[in-house]
């Protein structure tokens, strides 16, 4: 019997006191000088985000690794990927923000390859394709899929906030995504940003035990009091990416990575 | 100064008389035996999809590549993939069927390793996450970028026909995605599937001169001429994958693949 992702973020939660997922998104330009003259771009990566996980693993229960900066990478992307991904410690959570949506034969390949090759705990998924395009993910008990609802980033405005009969774009896909994992509980969370808290605040009244993971706190805005106050009790995560993992580009870089990542531990609370 | 995606297209069309885009999905449990009993797996895709080219280049004007199939080959997906996309032949255009849709941030990674890197002419993306997460692709001139407006899979009918103030989902992202894009003309073009032939010719309508990827003709149904029809005279490039790369799985799979891609560009017309 698979240890729900629900589960084991609850017990995470309470043994760490802690709600934080860091975010790896390594762009070559941004990191410390001092590495990249040491290493090729790749290996600088790889020596950036593993020493990034060891300084703030004692605070964060989650990374989320973002696969378009590992993908730039080109043909060793992907080993240089798992080779960071087996730097995380056992017992902090995985999510692969990837942010698939494609038809279910394509779906189910993707799926594979994030949860059985790879081995992540969780995944970030585009709803627009619908249900067959997500079934595959949501299929794989103790796994969890984080679908697109209502993001963050400039764009987010665009369509996901557009009236579909009396309610938002993003609440009318929430609801229907969570109908389609009824069968295996659990398994679909939301990703819903921090920039907008009445939003969260609602989602989460509709939808009150699905694991949200909240982008948005740090570089993007939003207050880490109102966010924790409008996501409510049920599970969280909360992303911090840059104002962490970018806290210094000097030879500090970790250490000052890592006391951001507990001082923003502290703001969320638990 | 660069040649636009949709020059490319009219002059191939004119050509070589044809539409047909030829995708490749190459699933290893559906690939000939032959093949599968000679190469390792990775091999065995590489030389499956080779061959299918080469067998199919003469009738068709663009090849799609999938890459969630490549991305299932692990660590060395990207370089089989990138293998496979020397073959294709000069002059016939690429799409990166990749489905992206990230924050302006990632998506500038995503798109410099599709068009700077793998060097595709165009690629698919989805357009839940806005302007920001799609300008990044729009801003390279002579490339195209399909995005997702009326998909062919069951999935299609979940979210995309809401009706948004008394016209659907679809219509409302494709004439938004065009405004964003009218700065860098033929940059953005829409995948509209085969399936509903109607919502084909009403968004040809709307859009006269944006260029639209049409999959669901072959596996997935939609009649070839009823779909160039509703296509109208705009520019088009109509996909078939399954029915043309496994016409057979016996040691004659190139040859029927071939037979089956003059079919279908015959059935097109031009």
């Amino acid at each position: 019997m698979n240890v729900s992702f629900c589960a084991k973020l609850a017990s995470l939660r309470a043994q760490k006191s802690s709600v934080l997922c860091v975010g790896l998104d390594p762009d070559p330009a941004k990191l410390p000088k001092h590495i990249l003259s040491r290493y090729p771009t790749g290996e600088a990566v790889e020596h950036f985000c593993t020493s990034i996980i060891e300084a703030t693993a004692p605070f964060a229960i989650a990374f989320k690794i973002n696969f378009a900066f590992f993908e730039a990478l080109g043909d060793r992307g992907l080993s240089i990927m798992r080779t960071v991904l087996s730097s995380i410690p056992p017992g902090v959570l995985t999510i692969a923000d990837a942010k698939r949506g494609d038809i279910g034969n394509s779906a189910r390949f993707y799926a594979s390859s994030v949860f059985d090759d790879l081995g992540f705990d969780s995944v970030t998924l585009s709803p627009y394709m619908g249900q067959d395009s997500l079934t595959p993910f949501l299929n794989y008990p103790g796994k969890c899929s984080f679908v697109l609802a209502r993001t963050s980033n400039p764009g987010g405005n665009d369509f996901q906030t557009l009236n579909v009969a009396g309610q938002p774009l993003y609440s009318h896909v929430a609801k229907a995504v969570s109908g389609w994992a009824q069968d295996q509980p659990g398994t679909a969370g939301f990703v819903v940003g921090a920039t907008d808290v009445s939003s969260l605040a609602q989602l989460r009244l509709e939808l009150p035990e699905a694991p949200f993971l909240i982008p948005g706190v740090g570089s993007q805005g939003g207050s880490a009091a109102d966010v924790m106050k409008a996501a409510g009790s049920g599970p969280v995560l909360i992303n911090s990416s840059r104002a962490i993992i970018y806290a210094s580009d000097a030879l500090d870089f970790a250490q000052k990575a890592s006391e951001q990542a507990q001082i923003t531990q502290n703001e969320l609370g638990s």
